[in-house]
């Protein structure tokens, strides 16, 4: 059956009776014009889209793990904060075509991640679309120690990043290259890194356990050199920062390294990825010197790495310089990520 | 030059000169991973999306109208629960091909409602995209003696709309029928009819007045059977309710008048515009008898008229019935709008 024989009204009476009863904050919920939530003091909001053929291939992105991702993504721009997330709302453009049961599983997805994360959906909005699209807005509170913004990075701070990076970039790629339009998702996809593309986990113990030691912080989203640019730019507003990378600290995982035959920095597109490659949903934040006795404990009490990868410096312009263990300056790989290309370039 | 060339990044730092300094409730905005703003004690949060080709055509739409048009459309959905909008947070599909100038008119109609509606643009995300899609998200207090929700109807209920209903339907249709690949937007397209769909204003003023006297309010998105329905939908959770429909009651405008030769309800496709054209954004409230005198001063006050076109009564099963003046049923129009055709169906 498809989605459009049970119509608008039926569909937000479907999803009704499958999300859990709404908790005690929410005054009103789906249904209503306006969610109407019981708030904070202040609140911390964000809101991505997530578009076919831009950010996911329908053919090769199960249902459920689209749904987990909609929502995952949302969630990791307030762990960045240092923040809990606790409501979203769910707005969707749904083809034509869509069966009734495709649509089913992306809510299933997001009622998991709701779920695991405690946040309730308390609205939305669904519409016809030509391609799939679903814009997720998602409110929480700010930890104890949190909000840590991206403005707040200060000459002197090292570089850390939590987990491997580049894997999600990668494993996008190989799922591309393995689409095989007759068999459709083989068994190969499922390899670790095509699952830290299709089904990437917000980092929000780790967001909450860094506050009050993260002197600013991002979520990997765009790659290392993308989301650096964005602390520089931030918190350059009165000293101009500069960062240095030391490239073979950037953290890749094992199949990232095997992928390239253990060579990953040697090969251009390896470099490429593990620095510009995006949706790795990692956070990399700076910290004084002192801290790193700190974040080495939060490292081992969360059992994730946590990696120092450079420091910070006052300078005359924001640019990123990337250098080899000898101190030899490393060019920037040529293609840095971007939604719309031509945007900003790596100093090398 | 096209949009694409100054990239995501130059974009937003664009948007940051643009916009107004934020306000003191704005404690971090454009430039973090999320917004965080300082709130009251509830919020009303709403997220509507508008997508290309299914709410609006690119060629006949003047980009600064389908900013303002984008923003309009969300500060709607809180002005139909009587509260008063604050905050809007964007998030932004562009195709490649888009030019900046074409953005930046969108970006400029969103400045002009968020400034006639005191809204701060406090975040967003921005994306490549097949077609333009814009989503945004609202937050809003209630107003004094909001907010108003959807299922609080009761039985003996008068039914009530303010402006006109049909405009935005019917403007719609004009726009598409006169299409002219060739000359692009004509004089024609601007008529009042056009005018509706392309640049519909949101209730907040009316919105906060009839709250204490509407007992149940919603705008009218989807034309006045289908957001009936889901009025009388969420009301009969106790006592389940019909509503009665006097079809020559419902206001029209001159001009829409004029196009069906005055005579709108004998014609199928003037009575279906009438009732399930979509995106009027009234407001369709229901409220005592005893309400009206009151209603009509509020209306006087505005300079709007707010008209009676029916009433609600306990029923076995939830209905909507349609007659006309001599209280001889009138069947439904065939086509009821709705996002996904086959959804609820009229009794007629």
């Amino acid at each position: 059956m498809k989605l459009r024989q049970i119509g608008e009204f039926g569909w937000i009476s479907r999803m009704r009776t499958r999300l859990p009863k709404p908790g005690k904050r929410v005054l009103a919920g789906i249904g209503d014009d306006a969610a109407w939530l019981k708030m904070q003091k202040t609140t911390l909001v964000t809101c991505d889209l997530l578009i076919e053929n831009v950010h996911f291939l329908r053919e090769l992105t199960p249902p459920r793990l689209l749904g987990r991702k909609s929502l995952s993504v949302n969630i990791s721009d307030i762990a960045a904060m240092a923040g809990i997330p606790e409501f979203a709302i769910v707005a969707a453009g749904f083809p034509q075509d869509i069966e009734l049961g495709y649509a089913d599983q992306i809510l299933e997805g997001m009622m998991e991640v709701a779920s695991e994360n405690k946040v309730e959906i308390v609205g939305g909005d669904t519409t016809a679309s030509s391609v799939l699209t679903l814009a997720v807005t998602v409110l929480g509170k700010p930890g104890p120690k949190g909000p840590v913004l991206r403005s707040t990075a200060r000459p002197g701070d090292e570089l850390w990043v939590t987990g491997t990076v580049g894997d999600a970039g990668l494993g996008f790629e190989i799922l591309k290259q393995s689409r095989q339009r007759e068999s459709g998702i083989s068994e190969l996809h499922y390899s670790s890194l095509t699952v830290r593309h299709l089904d990437p986990r917000a980092r929000v113990e780790p967001g909450l356990r860094l506050a009050g030691v993260a002197t600013a912080m991002i979520d990997v989203s765009d790659g290392i050199l993308n989301d650096l640019a964005r602390i520089l730019e931030e918190s350059s507003k009165k000293v101009i920062l500069k960062a240095g990378l030391e490239v073979e600290k950037i953290p890749l995982s094992e199949d990232f390294k095997k992928y390239f035959d253990g060579q990953p920095l040697k090969s251009e597109r390896g470099l490429s990825l593990a620095l510009t490659g995006g949706e790795d949903y990692e956070l990399l934040f700076s910290a004084a010197p002192a801290a790193g006795r700190e974040i080495r404990k939060i490292s081992a009490g969360l059992e994730l790495p946590i990696t120092r990868i450079g420091k910070l410096k006052a300078a005359a312009k924001t640019e990123i310089v990337l250098r080899d263990r000898k101190g030899k300056r490393v060019p920037a790989p040529r293609l840095w990520f971007e939604h719309f290309p031509q945007g900003n370039k790596a100093e090398s």
